[in-house]
């Protein structure tokens, strides 16, 4: 049930013979939930759509190549879209990076084989697909089956209670099925091919990597990664040198990933293209304790551990501290982090009631990971992975010191030397020279890397046996040893330093999920002057808010125009974005019409001497001198007073007529 | 002459039949100054080692994929470099999108097939390439010639002054030279391949874009954008309309782009996928006046018209205000961003008497351009273009609006409505019909399409022969229209507007050319303890600077190290990225690390109640106390102060030993 849009999840999947398909919200719980979203599924589309609408009107995103007829999966952000954007990662990169120390990067997305050979995403990153018998069409199998299971429970009133079960077992399982399991259940279900009716091949593995070539000759295979954080694992030798040698230390980056999806579907939520900022936190894995967990550890928020997934319960709100404490979340390291992504989340904008945190299940995590958490955001579209928080232990610092050859690994000095009991392996040249000739040397290499149990009973056998049969992967066959050409012992000896592969911990952001989601939280509708008039607004806070302020000459003449242009002066000088609108259109339009892209604050000149200042959400007015205005705003939209404040300094300005009545007027 | 990692070129090139391959500088007078090069290389080659040692040592940039060999062309920015490029971008959007109210947009890599049809790249964006005849190890066609002449210039003193010019010629008409003179050239002169001395194929066009394929049925060719622009242009229609169908308007988009570069070299400044900055100003035609020009006519710089080029004058100091209305530079749009480009790129720290603005040459220029200026900065490889102005009319538009069939166009609604003779064509769908049936369609939108001249040219045909023959392209072949299949007249209209394509100026920043040229111009040495040592140091302006300000506490005790910690969360309070360096090393060489990485200022914690602050480049010291210290700092490195400012309010500190004197001490 991983996410396949965040990097922890695309890695895990290395491990797993499978890739996970599904929305997580959609499989957790559907047997006692999907009946209940089937009813309110009417209103969800209609804020949907309401949201959709003023998002595209308004050019927040909008769909690429339009006038080519677009390409599936691939959005543009319009201005206020790219502003929210711009906004979140400068936010994200004073939040995490600066405040944290953390060592930015910034690596290419052209990336060589070599190296997602080396992190698994070459063999393992497919998804199942199906294709029309006739037309060729392509879809995903799961997904097939998936809307034709929610599709019976939702609509086939004749189903038998057993049935009922079935199906919702198999939305429960459908992460898990195999290409044969798929196949088999599309079979017997006899489901066809959406648009034609057709039938469809058996599943098989489509990668989901844009493929390319590097350089002239073709020769070269390259992907566009899929995910940023490979280009921070090749480089730990050179972060962990510039960190002076020491641990733990974060590196991160923010960038374009790509996955080809076979189908996209759900907008802003499952694309080709998208931005990803992903922290790489390396930590000795014999001590994942963190000097800052006590500035998080008395947070309070929605937390759905494993157990309560298991036994059918809800999130529940837990302290932090004690959720490390019990050791439901795994080390302070990762809960320091889980304490910095709800920070993060709900001083952006997101609800913090529509927020939690979900552990993953077993059968979820890679063999080798410790604990993952995802942030999980409600919307319309159920409960979206927006964050994957991972303890990854040794994985992919194992994985790219294997493949390349170069050690990625740290090591701690002892204060003093140690006395340890060390495998000591001696290989003879000479002997197996003679014995193995042109192959010696990956017999050799062979004996070097026994781990100490095979090289233990290697020793007892050639003891008691005099020769061995050995296993040479590099040769595909088996060699047999003789008590000559190898000694093996346990020795004492003296060490000054551990040596070690570090563990990871990655928090992994999915950038366009978590501003879609910020959409929708943000997003409402007031009624105007009649009650079938709907107003649109984005309540983004001043942080996020594309426009921090507008400035609006009441009427038409020259001397309003005049303080707005030196208003709009004072306000470039404090670098706040604005919009100067000096277009004739009624005040309360104006308004209206910068209220449905979030701008918090209005300013209208209507006075030489004076103007006022109205608040989006309350449209509260006050007063302020033309001189001090700019730093009013500056004030409210840089966080370090709110309106209320502000409210409590100035005289309230009570408008003749209100806004909703001249947005009605023209 | 173009430089082809701008994207002003790269779409320049498809009017012209091959790309331009070199340098301009290389090219540009290279009669003149060959030998005088030749001499200055042995420094320049010595000063580009110790930058580039520096850089790569202090993981500025650091070449991709290392511990898996590397790939050509593709680079990580480490994180003081990753810093400075968030810096000159966060810098860039204030001076470029804020302060101009531009509309930023944020598009997709991934790019359909269609678009790169149009915009001609998909046809044209190559370079031309030969391959070893045994090996297929590939070269560009160009940079072995060129190698060749420049080689050839410096080392052979047996050259005859004949075959000195000839081969100064060949270098300036490089960009000019077609595959077969290309070829020609490297059989005449027996050039073979560098590595291998085998014989070479003859030169054939490669296209530079990274291909790959879109959603899963293989049949969607797509590319990796190869400039950001194509993205605006195919957004102007709802561009157009978020501005109030008003013009002029400025859309701007940061991003990846991507070259599939046949052999990258110079580092940084070719490489396979890069940061563009572009804007795209939209403008009528009619009217391309600057309402801001004032603001930036006063400036002077140096300026290399088209004249000076071609008479052999070197760059000459010109006021903008002049340059615009003696008709030097086109027009005021154009003008107007020549002088933010430059305050832009001084602002960064480039020294404006390495940065020149040059005018493309006639044969430079794609032949719908009306005119181009380049912003080149001299590095250690010569003039390197690294901003690209142009006014390209109104070609991408039309381009894009001929291949999707959606109009971008703009219109200007007239006061009172004018009285025009326009031409009117009224092709008859019946005769027509009746004459070609399945065609009918074709030959009547041909019809419609004509021009004035060629119309009045079928009319008068018409009515003295009574039909005409006409060439369908459509349909690839020519039909017979007679008299009565079409009506052909000049008749007197109304018209309330005029609807017209929008030139575009086009402002477009390599960034990654732009930071390299900058760490040239900020770094120098200066001479340590003993004379043959050197420390190296990036005087980075505040604004670029990675890291603000660093906190030592002078040696290791408690008390200092409480003060450093205290001082160190009042600097991130006030939004200052800094280090705290707690190791015992001296504080000379502590000193010289930060000065290494272009840290302005340093904090040594020496007492409790007060501090010293050290300027990077005088090395000067104030004391400040230490409640006040993070408010000096921020007011020098926020800009509001300089030093000096600084340095007459705080009494000096004098420090007993030196920084070097320390800085060699261990």
């Amino acid at each position: 049930m991983l996410l396949r849009l965040l990097s922890s999840a695309s890695r895990a999947i290395a491990a797993k013979p499978h890739p996970p398909q599904t929305l997580a919200a959609a499989a957790v719980g559907a047997t006692s939930t999907t009946r209940k979203l089937a009813a309110m599924a009417g209103n969800r589309e209609a804020f949907r759509v309401a949201v959709g609408n003023t998002l595209e009107r308004r050019l927040f995103y909008v769909p690429s190549f339009k006038i080519y007829g677009g390409v599936a999966g691939l959005y543009d952000y319009g201005p206020p879209g790219c502003a929210v954007k711009a906004n979140v990662l400068a936010f994200w990169r004073q939040h995490f990076v600066l405040e944290e120390g953390m060592l930015e990067v910034d690596c290419p997305c052209v990336t060589p084989e070599v190296v997602l050979k080396a992190s698994g995403h070459v063999e393992k990153f497919t998804d199942l697909m199906v294709k029309d018998e006739k037309t060729g069409s392509c879809y995903r199998a799961d997904h097939l089956l998936k809307d034709f299971c929610k599709e019976k429970l939702e609509n086939d009133n004749t189903l038998s209670p057993e049935k009922v079960e079935e199906l919702n077992h198999i939305l429960a399982v459908l992460d898990d099925l195999s290409a044969e399991q798929l196949g088999a259940k599309i079979k017997e279900y006899g489901i066809v091919a959406p648009d034609t009716k057709n039938l469809l091949s058996d599943p098989y593995p489509f990668n989901l990597m844009f493929q390319t070539s590097i350089g002239p000759s073709g020769l070269s295979a390259g992907y566009m990664r899929p995910e940023t954080a490979q280009g921070i694992f090749v480089n730990f030798k050179d972060l962990y040198y510039y960190n002076g040698n020491k641990l733990p230390f974060a590196a991160a980056q923010i960038g374009q990933a790509f996955r080809n999806e076979i189908s996209p579907r759900q907008g802003l939520l499952r694309v080709r293209e998208f931005t990803l900022a992903e922290i790489e936190h390396f930590v000795d894995p014999e001590d994942k304790s963190h000097p800052k967990f006590s500035d998080v550890s008395d947070l309070e928020f929605l937390m759905f551990p494993r157990e309560d997934q298991l036994t059918g319960r809800s999130a529940t709100r837990l302290r932090l501290g004690e959720a490390v404490s019990e050791g439901t979340v795994n080390n302070e390291t990762l809960g320091f982090f889980i304490g910095r992504v709800y920070l993060f989340l709900t001083q952006l904008g997101i609800d913090k009631d529509r927020l939690r945190f979900r552990q993953h299940l077993p059968n979820e995590m890679a063999h080798y990971a410790a604990d993952c958490w995802d942030a999980e955001i409600e919307c319309s579209y159920g409960w979206i992975e927006c964050v994957g928080i991972a303890d990854r232990s040794a994985y992919d610092l194992r994985a790219h010191s294997d493949k390349s050859g170069v050690p990625l690994e740290a090591h701690e000095k002892f204060a003093e030397p140690r006395e340890v009991e060390k495998l000591v392996i001696t290989p003879s040249k000479k002997e197996l020279g003679l014995a193995f000739k042109g192959s010696q040397k990956m017999v050799l290499e062979a004996l070097e890397a026994m781990g100490e149990t095979e090289a233990l009973g290697m020793k007892a056998a050639l003891e008691s046996k005099g020769d061995v049969e050995f296993k040479v992967c590099t040769l595909g066959k088996d060699v047999t040893i003789k008590r000559n050409m190898v000694s093996i012992n346990m020795e004492k000896k003296k060490e000054h330093q551990r040596k070690f592969t570090p563990s990871v911990i990655e928090p992994s952001f999915g950038i366009g999920r978590i501003i879609y989601c910020l959409f929708e939280h943000c997003f409402y509708q007031r009624t105007g002057k009649t009650d079938d008039e709907q107003l649109n607004v984005f309540r983004f806070p001043p942080l996020v808010a594309p426009i921090k302020c507008t400035v609006f000459p009441l009427v038409k003449v020259e001397k309003f125009d005049v303080v707005a242009k030196k208003i709009s002066k004072a306000l470039t000088t404090a670098g706040i974005s604005h919009i100067i609108d000096i277009t004739g259109t009624s005040i309360g339009k104006r308004y209206a019409r910068t209220d449905e892209i979030g701008v918090p604050l209005a300013i209208t000149v209507d006075s030489t001497t004076s103007v006022t200042v109205r608040d989006r959400d309350s449209k509260d007015q006050i007063r302020v001198e033309v001189d001090e205005v700019a730093l009013v705003v500056k004030e409210v939209t840089d966080g370090q007073s709110t309106w209320a404040d502000i409210m409590w300094r100035y005289p309230a300005h009570t408008a003749l007529a209100t806004d909703e009545e001249e947005a009605s007027e023209t």
